[in-house]
């Protein structure tokens, strides 16, 4: 098979659904595609939506094909009568589209899988295949990836689903490309994640090292769990671009340690767990104002309950006082929302829980419950271990669920820094 | 000025700027600019995304024209050099471009209000219009919205910025457009909320009502949550569409009360916290595998404190059996994941918490820790209350952090189901 000839490939991307056109869903799949394009030097040249509307798409095709040899195009390819991106794709290459025995195995297997006596007919569709297509296996879904060649020209087609389509873009549309490139170009992309402190201080403090830079380019990307630094370059030779990548992360951690918790995919409890399990320690988490959140956040890594005993969401002062043993003097004296609630709250858990480590929150998620004293935004956090406990005031801002996220964002940094320092 | 004459008028977006291309940036404009004209009727039946490049504008608008007349082109009118909307659009439409005098004055004093001496030199280029253009002042900075018409087509321009972005939509584009439309038509959407039932045994059930459907156009949305049945319906008797969306909606209720949780941003923690609030019950839950997200989820309403009293990650079987009161026996005869520990650990906290109804969920997230007779998927839920303690077992499948979604949906719907039923 030859391979795509252009100096400097570059691909369109077609998103298929009524969805996007009304506006109630944001494009986040195009976004996605683009990076991971972009990651093996492929340049997209157009993003086109159009409506699951036959006319539509091939017209889609049409513009698309003007710029790009590559075509990715997402949606429309469910079992249900609006879901039509398959039919017209096929038309569009003039090929017929008949049922492929196997893949309908594979369809009707997933459904009894699913417990189903029998396949929903509907399903039927989803081993229809465009003569000549290469078939892509998607394991979350009963819609394949497909792919048609026409000359230079690869057309995929991926199901609109995020994480069907991110699995099929990362386990089958990537290698393939790269493979059949050969492409000299590379774009490297570093994401630097930090949090606990706001862009524009970030950039002043980094200004030494990222003030004047014409390569890499440098993004400031803000979100409520921080702020990212990304960093792109763009060259031939992958090991300089590499080093000059590394030589720039090495002084932005020099000046910005405290903030820097990781890189690319890396979130805090990802980082916290390794840190737990490196250093054979037990966690159990007393949450109020997070409110679970951040139970779930250190269980969405495999393998947390190695670590993880328990996590309590106390959210009455009774519950406060029986599951975690704060004492009703402390609520009434000092309130729920108080470092010393903060401080009684790890402590206790600590000990009933018999773990290595207690942490804690408090605070006011609002839109009510604030005070001109204890206004909306004002969190306690409080980590307790067998060499004390030390506690951090937090005044944040925003909606409830911003200010969780932000609450449960500082906690984890803060043990990062005490498991880094201490252990 | 004649009017605006298609009987249903219909809209092109053509997002400029090579931020969205790579990736870094997710067209939320688009999703913005769409659902504002959707408000007045105008369809967008195509979203285009091309770079700052002279060719790829043109073609965008040759693009966007063969659907549409009224084009809305955002970014690429800043003072840089990479900004070359103005031009391209101009060009394309055959007009000269020059010096307003008075848009000069305005840029000036801006700058000068801003606290220059002198404005930066390159931002001549916001004083320069295309011949015959509509100026829309834009308070918020220095690029204006601009206005070519062309026979019938309206090709407005936009700066990219999101704030700048909808204060020109909402303040010039749309009063604009709905003064020149004389459009009668409405578009109405509503989605109807399920979960618990895949997308093509949705679809099965609900073809006797929207099998055949001309109008409304009904389009299947599945998520890890669920699946949303979008409904849309054009005309221009908005109460006759009102109606007719209502009818629908009762025969889809009458097929799948079991599965509808809601309508439009409906979810089920909203839902489940107004069903205990109405009832004035209060309650507490036990995860294992949910890990915190049940709470979590919870607590994202504001107010969740008057009907929420605690949850428990009981990850451990030791913190099954202290703080849930989970036998010893039970968990060596039938596992941490079974029905038996489902219910004694829902029987448990609702004892212990003094709460009206517990709630509780079991199960093997993945992606290790199955075996043959207990796969990646298996869950139990439970439910206990003064009436009795139900149980569900389901088989879920997919990645860890989408069974957790999955088993925190589905135990929140059982909740929902049974206060509707039994209170």
């Amino acid at each position: 098979m030859k391979n795509i000839s252009m100096k400097s490939p570059a691909a369109a991307i077609l998103t298929i659904g009524n969805e996007i056109l009304s506006g109630k869903t944001i494009n986040t799949n195009a976004s996605f595609i683009a990076q991971e394009l972009g990651k093996i030097g492929v340049q997209v040249t157009s993003v086109i939506s159009v409506g699951d509307d036959d006319k539509a798409i091939k017209r889609g095709l049409k513009h698309a094909l003007t710029f790009a040899d590559i075509i990715i195009a997402t949606g429309g390819l469910g079992p249900t009568r609006d879901d039509i991106t398959k039919k017209a794709v096929a038309d569009f290459f003039h090929r017929t589209i008949a049922i492929d025995p196997k893949q309908l195995r594979i369809v009707q297997n997933r459904f009894s899988a699913m417990g189903y006596d029998k396949m929903p007919e509907n399903n039927i569709t989803q081993a229809e295949i465009p003569d000549g297509a290469r078939i892509f296996p998607n394991p979350r879904g009963t819609a394949p990836g497909l792919m048609i060649r026409d000359k230079e020209t690869r057309c995929f087609m991926l199901p609109g689903v995020p994480d069907e389509m991110t699995l099929l873009m990362t386990e089958h549309v990537i290698p393939y490309l790269k493979h059949h490139l050969r492409n000299d170009i590379t774009i490297l992309y570093r994401t630097i994640r930090t949090t606990g402190i706001g862009e524009s201080k970030l950039a002043e403090l980094l200004d030494p090292v990222l003030g004047s830079l014409e390569s890499p380019v440098v993004a400031y990307l803000p979100s409520p769990k921080g702020v990212d630094i990304r960093l792109t370059v763009k060259g031939t030779n992958q090991k300089e671009l590499k080093e000059k990548i590394k030589n720039i992360e090495n002084r932005i951690i020099f000046l910005a340690s405290e903030y820097v918790y990781g890189f690319d995919d890396d979130t805090l409890e990802k980082i916290v767990g390794e840190l737990l399990r490196r250093h054979n320690l037990t966690i159990a988490v007393a949450e109020s104002c997070t409110g679970g959140l951040i139970g779930h956040r250190l269980t969405e890594i495999p393998g947390s309950s190695d670590y993880l005993d328990q996590a309590i969401v106390a959210y009455s002062n009774r519950s406060k006082i029986e599951l975690l043993g704060v004492k009703s003097e402390t609520l009434e004296t000092f309130g729920a929302v108080s470092e010393q609630t903060a401080q009684e709250m790890a402590e206790g858990i600590r000990k009933t829980s018999t773990c290595d480590i207690g942490a804690a929150t408090t605070g006011i998620a609002g839109p009510t419950g604030g005070t001109p004293q204890k206004p909306v935004g004002l969190v306690y956090i409080a980590i307790a271990d067998k060499f004390d406990t030390i506690t951090k005031q937090l005044n944040l801002y925003g909606e409830r669920s911003r200010i969780k996220i932000q609450a449960s964002q500082a906690l984890l940094n803060l043990l990062r820094k005490h498991l880094n320092e201490k252990y």
